[in-house]
């Protein structure tokens, strides 16, 4: 906490204007999070490709004076690269995107007691650019907007209490003049809500929440009050698609972890279905309604979050051309849904998956496996996946030229059972214990899967030896980035799955890479620093990974030698 | 202090087991700080050079774990690179020197309150090296013998006690059987001594303090018993001349700045010239005894620290080949000394300098500018340099082929006044105040100088914006390597100057580089980390080396393309 209360207060260094016109040609900058509002993280540069990729060297670093977990997506407009760290002292940085030097630093005084409401580490996965302006979601649950050629604020507003457990982690999405963000604290008992903004202003527009209070429409899933710190966090990014004009969102575990409270202590749960928890949302953008509702874990007791980004795409299905979202759980299947109209098309599990045998094409619901379900002081052995997921934060990628999914997944299983807890206000609430080091078989404990999201099978997997591997970027080059726990970053053929190239950054690798040409140069970017919190519940396997490489920040961007 | 007590209790994690042969063979390896025992940091591997040094890329990088200033100069022993970082969680790295992937660690629990006795950081230099054993120097001012090979601790012995305001920052010097250290405090009060240990035993054998006590020959030089916190501390690196069996040790300012309090409050100082402070020291290595000193700061005032070190070389003077020692002293003056007798053979300013008109052949002593020495209550202005000295720590390089040292210079002069103070123990104990922040003439606040040491002339300068540029590496492939506080890290021509590739690393680097031949290929390594206490003296400057680049802590290892 000494860290964060020794912050400069608010100070703020132009080093220098730059000049930002609207954003720049489409496919050559890394404008939004997901490379686009479907989330594909496809880029279709195709200079850095699999004949040439073996050369690719470092063109610069910029270290980020932050030791936190780093988690940012860089965004480049313009010859602007804006990246952020994880509330350390500073939290975004403007720098020159074509050889580093510095242009501004945006350095508030962030309150040092937001770590005891965030869950898994001090973490930020980036910005949202806009029209000359960066948006931001804060750890102290504020989203400010600031000038993107100064880094100067132009407004603040409080999103909501991050006293109550709350904070913002993810970039928002922008969707004609709003402003779009929810926001984490599935594991404080906070009630989930997703929050439209005024671009300009900061004025809010609309709020839904994510679990309907009493009287209203599903209100009857939940067990007598329990809707009140029902969780349904939409912690992570939004996906937008603009001829429907539906943002997609997914929401968290319902809280607590324990679900006795919430409903009852057994699989039969009934109507308890806990909505709009672990579920995918498609809300009218102008107006916040929910237009319909997929919930991928009824009644989740795994901490199934449903936060995972759905990736929009055009598939042809039967001979159709579809409208699909494309979801790799956390509870270890892969949907395909229709997304104008939430119903179901398919779903497979992704990786090894005992709590449920199917999912039911008719309900769409998990047939589940009773004994894998924990009851209260009733523990559950060996449930895979492991509560961080088939796949977790770290995004997936999809080629549209192979067709392929390129999902970072987990391969760790666990025990858990339900206690007795109160909910305390900023407080962990989890209302369970666990074993969660119970990696899965075969050797290897995370993999990069290459999945086909029509046949609904997996083409190829890169295995990885420890957890936590990095999210995917995939290129019209052939091939897929990601990193991995000790600090490796990978270039892998995206039909084969063959390594073709690799470099040592020296810290764990999380985030995906991105790809942006400048002048006629491709450019791949990516943060390097170590996931601290969540190896922390991972007993030995925990100790392994602080082992195999120190906390660290810094960004690296790679080129082919001229 | 947070980030201290958080640490790991003595936690040490062997990855692998390596066996280490002897040292490499000469020349390949860097087994000891300065390159070699004679300080030079020149290094005859010519396969990188003026040719080809712009194709110069990254192999790999070792994030650290630490944001405090990265000063290390890594060793590589066969295929194994050691690092260590700036008494964070962890305090020595042992790395593949191919890829980087790690070995061990080690991570030994350091008290938190040596922050408050360490005056510019929490800093290390780097470790020692021979039969098989590291040796480290530790903050807390003990001094560890580690096993090579896993990391584990041998022995470890209590230097000097840290309380008083004494830290061990440099590594030391190894001699036949003996490992040879100084400590630092000389801000602190702490009277300064060196101390020899048996390497495998870590018995003290012989210890020599740089201030005499009263009774002893040059006590006389202190007036009444100021000699008791007298400082003189050596806290930077010996250097060893095996054919004269002795040990060269600089020692810093006299303690404290302010110099009423050791004798009278005028230049005409007379017989109180504080021996043997602000002087080189020889030893003899045997038993400790000071075979000759000489002292380029008599009756010191301005922090004219003499611990800087002195580089051996032979060279032809007046048609003689002569074994001399080099010295660019914090007071400007470049020295040219007899390293048999410590005779001056000439002393030239190598920076702008105007505290002294000259240095007096005959008395070896500078002929001082009375109005530039501050006395009590009465302000010196624009002494040129300010205490940062013409040089600091920063290493410079001698490189034998082309005849010329290299060395990282500051433009930089200050305002002074002597207060009247009192001791307290593990306290500042400075008795002046002070105006650094006063940029010399041109536009420019460090320069790398390329000096010639027989015509005590300048060859060539290539300026830095900003003050505490990194220390020097030079090669037989023609080049000199240097970062500065930006992150750049830069090839000269070592004959011209001429800035032939650049790296941006991200944060400043401040320490020498060191290069390495492995399997036939050669890297060039260098650890970058910016300054943080020293800047913070400097004001409007600081702000701006502050805005330049963040903290940081990364090992970059370069190389050609194959």
């Amino acid at each position: 906490m000494s860290r964060l209360s020794g912050m400069l207060a608010g100070s703020l260094l132009a080093l220098s204007a730059l000049p930002l016109g609207a954003a720049a040609e489409s496919g050559k900058s890394w404008t939004i999070y997901g490379g686009d509002t479907a989330n594909t993280r496809f880029s279709a540069l195709t200079q850095i490709n699999r004949g040439n990729v073996s050369k690719l060297r470092v063109a610069w670093v910029a270290q980020l004076g932050s030791l936190e977990a780093q988690e940012s997506t860089p965004l480049v407009v313009d010859d602007t690269l804006f990246v952020t760290t994880s509330a350390g002292p500073r939290y975004v940085y403007a720098l020159n995107a074509k050889d580093g030097t510095p242009k501004w630093k945006y350095a508030p005084e962030i309150p040092g007691d937001v770590q005891q409401t965030t869950c898994c580490g001090l973490d930020n996965r980036g910005v949202a650019y806009a029209g000359g302006k960066l948006f931001l979601g804060r750890l102290d649950a504020h989203l400010v907007a600031l000038d993107a050629s100064t880094g100067k604020e132009l407004w603040k507003t409080q999103v909501v209490d991050y006293h109550e457990g709350a904070a913002i982690t993810s970039p928002p999405i922008l969707v004609k003049n709003l402003v779009i963000t929810g926001y984490a604290g599935g594991e404080y008992g906070v009630r989930g809500a997703i929050t439209a903004y005024d671009q300009d202003t900061g004025k809010q527009v609309w709020r839904t929440h994510t679990v309907p209070a009493a009287g209203e429409p599903a209100a009857e899933t939940w067990k007598n009050d329990s809707w009140k710190f029902g969780g349904g966090a939409a912690w992570l990014v939004g996906s937008y698609d603009p001829q429907l004009n539906l943002v997609y969102y997914g929401a968290s575990n319902p809280s607590p972890w324990g679900a006795s409270v919430r409903g009852p202590d057994t699989s039969d749960y009934g109507k308890f279905t806990n909505l709009y928890t672990a579920s995918t949302l498609a809300l009218d953008a102008d107006t916040g309604k929910i237009v319909w509702h997929y919930q991928t874990t009824p009644y989740d007791t795994w901490d199934y979050d449903g936060v995972n980004e759905l990736v929009l795409a055009d598939l042809d299905i039967n001979g159709q051309k579809t409208p699909v979202g494309l979801k790799a759980d956390r509870n270890g299947f892969f949907y395909v849904l229709n997304r104008q109209t939430g119903a179901l098309i398919s779903a497979q599990p992704f990786v090894m998956v005992n709590w449920a045998k199917e999912i039911d094409l008719k309900t769409g619901r998990p047939v589940e496996v009773p004994e894998r379900r924990p009851r209260l002081d009733v523990w559950a052995k060996d449930i895979c996946p492991n509560l961080f997921g088939g796949k977790n934060w770290e995004p997936m990628a999809y080629n549209p030229q192979t067709g392929l999914v390129y999902i970072p997944t987990f391969n760790l299983c666990m025990d858990l059972v339900g206690r007795k807890e109160e909910r305390k206000k900023g407080a962990f609430y989890l209302a369970e214990e666990f074993d969660l080091d119970k990696p899965g078989p075969g050797g290897f404990m995370s993999e990069m899967v290459a999945w086909d999201p029509i046949s609904q099978k997996r083409v190829w997997g890169s295995k990885e030896e420890l957890p936590f591997m990095g999210g995917a970027l995939t290129t019209g080059g052939g091939l897929v980035f990601h990193g991995n726990i000790q600090g490796w970053f990978k270039a892998l053929d995206a039909k084969t799955g063959e390594e073709l190239w690799k470099f040592n950054a020296g810290s764990g690798i999380s985030q995906g890479a991105i790809t942006y040409e400048l002048d006629g140069k491709q450019y791949v970017a990516v943060v390097s620093g170590r996931l601290k919190t969540p190896p922390s519940f991972l007993g030995h396997t925990g100790e392994r990974i602080f082992a195999s490489s120190p906390e660290g920040g810094a960004l690296f961007v790679f080129e082919l030698p001229d």
